[in-house]
């Protein structure tokens, strides 16, 4: 136990703690994976391209999860769980989808010490298992609406892979539900692509912009797909979540029809939607700083942390520290980090780069004045309280990073967002990574796809019909939308 | 509306639903597969030996997960997720591990196109990925222990297959533990396995018998495997969770070893203990009955359900039902059956098929004289109460019912244990299949290789030592221990 370090000692293993991981500002990419290692949220796993989610990195992940899944559940769905596996000649049967996946398939070939066959995918995405249990299960319009969320694992054969942001195997939800009617499978598009933007933003502070997507930039088998889109530091967007209009193509295909009340045999509508474990990456950029993780507090799996602050002699600190903590645990998801082996400071900068929103210190001053140190997270600012205020305090200032956290991360988003009407402008702009360039557009996919070969950009997101008379922002024809642009993670 | 139907069409109704199933006497196997379908937990999917866990069926596991789950927290483990994939040269190095998993193995081969240059396994179980990443976070004794859990699906290549028992891909929950000495993983071992029983037999109402495993019943690679056991209605075993000492054969495999306190570099102790959805099926086969599932009201996702009974003319009870509803609601998982296409009958039979403990039944006559009619599902019966008082009845009733389920299973599984201290009676009692033969016996892998050839059956569990002077009731050489023979699933 070595607790009564020199003043100099404790600052220069601040420094090299805190020297552990790049500036933000100086090379996101890099920062980026050190904060997911060293806040251990993820590690590489021994195959290439998936990550192992640590316990620290889960809690965030089931955090979110929470917040997700009850509003699943508010709108009326159900979890249930469908196979891994998706037989080739099944997949093969809506042309788009196995089109747009096909690339990316991985393919069970032998099991059981025998060569199958027939291939198996593992599922990209369970559109097509699921209609097919669709086809069975639904036959009259009382069957309707079926609302199902899944939870599960998904393998996407990605050549470059981040942690979060683009694994081979990832976590995500999906949800696969059938109606009656258009009308009916459109809305259900738009309240879940709305549930993804309200724990977006009320939750993980993470401003998006949600609109439809361009032809190019459609799910494989989709009439229309809509996408929720974040704004990252290095002006490149984040697609965080897609809610799709599946149109009949899926009910087409797997025969998924039902009899309606006039009797006659219809196809039904079908939506899928999903979010990953990539909202979580847009979050580590979005908030993080040089020190490293900051969470918003309504997604940390430890809310307040409790750090006593340990001089030789002195006894007075860790039963102060406990008593602390038992007032605070109530009210807060709070931890005690009354571990001897390490030194305060130490896990000063150890809970600074998991992110914890709030540190309360207690040293023997502290004691002796009835008071307790808190230290914020996101400002790094401290201030000293009564002890019997802590709580009160404590909640005050959560509430108050969630709102801010939010409020700076918008503000971010809209130095980073600019406007362009001139092929100049908006060449210029997508060319040096602006962020977000706003520009009235002609929606065609042969332009789309200039200014992707020019520009690395392509459109996030269509937001608008554009005014009569406006121009298409690249290549001058009729503009019929007004979208989004930006490269992309 | 069909609401106004005769007594009699009510009746052809009720006894139509009711012989939907065969009687669960006549016929346990073809009962099971029946209730599982017809109470909507699973159906059977587009792939061999899948199947689909349909919402209720979730609904039922999550319950199950949820009361493991709070029991590992309480015991100090996190949950994490570790990679479906490991590479063939990573599964190689354990050979005990690898020679019992290979011919289970699924193999992808192929992925984004191309033929692999190296195989990989979907995970049967995760004891080489998880060992790898202990390999890289363990350094020192104080990085120990380390007690991590996970929620995850896993693949084994099964010939035969029935729903929840034994299907290819399942879900379950593998802990993996890493210890400084083998007496605290042996500590861990048992500590899990008493989680196990606990969760059994306080939450699914589901007696079990602990013990160690024979050798030639233990997991490829532990030194040790520790189950609990539970007796079927046919007489049949039912594994339905298992907890292995590992000892240091992982950590030599993987190198897993850390600096000890007295500086020396040591190999640590692993365990690892793990739970399917197979236990979701010996609840079923248990608790169920000629009407379908019987479900636990600890585990049951509703315990309560209120059912209008609607006569034409009369207004007085869907605000009464709904009252009633809202009584309920606050203090059990209640649900209000107000669909107006389906008689009241259908509903009984439908939520006596889905296993829900408490029916709530409100007819004009009840509202007239203020009172409920309660139906418990287990037993049948009804009774009649104040309005007032349902709440307090029905709680008394569900843990009634907790109570008697796991008492009614008890008696039938002590029915089905005989003892047996000669050839003649163990030789019968196997092959009659009367269930658990408990025995002295000579612990030997030959004498168990032909018990299984003459009786199909083998040892479940060893709970014992053998008293001084006992003989193997098998093939009478000295007896070494006290051991539970049976047929199994």
């Amino acid at each position: 136990m070595k607790v009564d370090r020199s003043p100099i000692q404790v600052m220069a293993e601040e420094k090299k703690a805190v020297k552990n991981i790049p500036p933000k500002g100086d090379d996101l990419s890099e920062w980026y994976t050190q904060v997911c290692l060293k806040a251990q949220l993820v590690d590489y796993a021994p195959v290439r391209g998936c990550i192992v989610l640590r316990p620290y990195g889960f809690a965030i992940w089931d955090r979110i999860r929470e917040e997700f899944d009850k509003r699943f559940k508010a709108t009326g769905h159900s979890n249930a769980y469908f196979p891994l596996f998706i037989p080739e000649s099944l997949l093969a049967r809506e042309a788009d989808h196995v089109e747009g996946f096909a690339p990316e398939v991985a393919w069970v070939t032998e099991g059981g010490g025998e060569k199958l066959t027939e291939r198996l995918a593992i599922r990209p995405t369970s559109e097509v298992v699921i209609g097919m249990m669709y086809a069975k299960w639904i036959q009259s319009h009382r069957d309707l609406p079926v609302l199902i969320n899944q939870w599960a694992n998904v393998v996407r054969w990605e050549k470059a892979t981040r942690p979060f942001l683009r694994t081979l195997e990832f976590l995500w939800q999906e949800g696969h539900t059938a109606h009656a009617s258009q009308a009916e499978a459109a809305e259900e598009v738009q309240r879940m692509l709305e549930v993804y933007r309200e724990v977006a933003e009320d939750e993980l502070g993470l401003p998006v912009i949600k609109g439809r997507k361009s032809a190019n930039e459609r799910f494989a088998g989709a009439l229309s797909t809509f996408a929720i889109e974040a704004m990252m530091p290095d002006g490149k967007a984040l697609q965080a979540g897609t809610s799709h209009e599946l149109g009949q193509n899926f009910a087409k295909a797997y025969d998924i029809s039902f009899t309606d009340v006039d009797e006659q045999r219809k196809h039904v509508w079908t939506t899928s939607w999903g979010v990953s474990w990539r909202i979580l990456g847009g979050l580590i950029m979005t908030h993080g700083d040089d020190r490293g993780l900051v969470l918003p507090p309504q997604i940390a799996p430890t809310q307040v942390v409790v750090v006593p602050i340990i001089r030789k002699g002195d006894e007075s600190v860790p039963p102060a520290a406990r008593a602390c903590y038992d007032a605070l645990r109530g009210e807060f998801r709070a931890h005690l980090d009354d571990r001897i082996e390490q030194t305060a400071p130490w896990k000063f900068n150890e809970w600074e780069m998991r992110g914890v929103p709030v540190r309360v210190e207690i040293g023997p001053r502290d004691v002796a004045d009835g008071k307790v140190t808190i230290a914020r997270r996101d400002t790094l600012e401290k201030s000293s309280v009564p002890a019997s205020e802590a709580a009160a305090h404590i909640g005050r200032i959560l509430a108050e990073i969630q709102r801010e956290l939010r409020a700076r991360a918008l503000a971010e988003r809209e130095r980073r967002t600019t406007t362009a009407t001139t092929r100049e402008q908006f060449v210029e702009a997508l060319k040096r990574q602006a962020g977000f360039v706003l520009a009235p557009w002609c929606d065609r996919t042969e332009c789309e796809l200039q200014i992707k070969a020019e520009t690395s950009a392509v459109s996030r997101v269509i937001v608008a019909d554009a005014a009569p008379g406006e121009t298409c922002a690249y290549d001058g024809s009729p503009a019929k939308v007004k979208a989004y642009f930006a490269r992309s993670y």
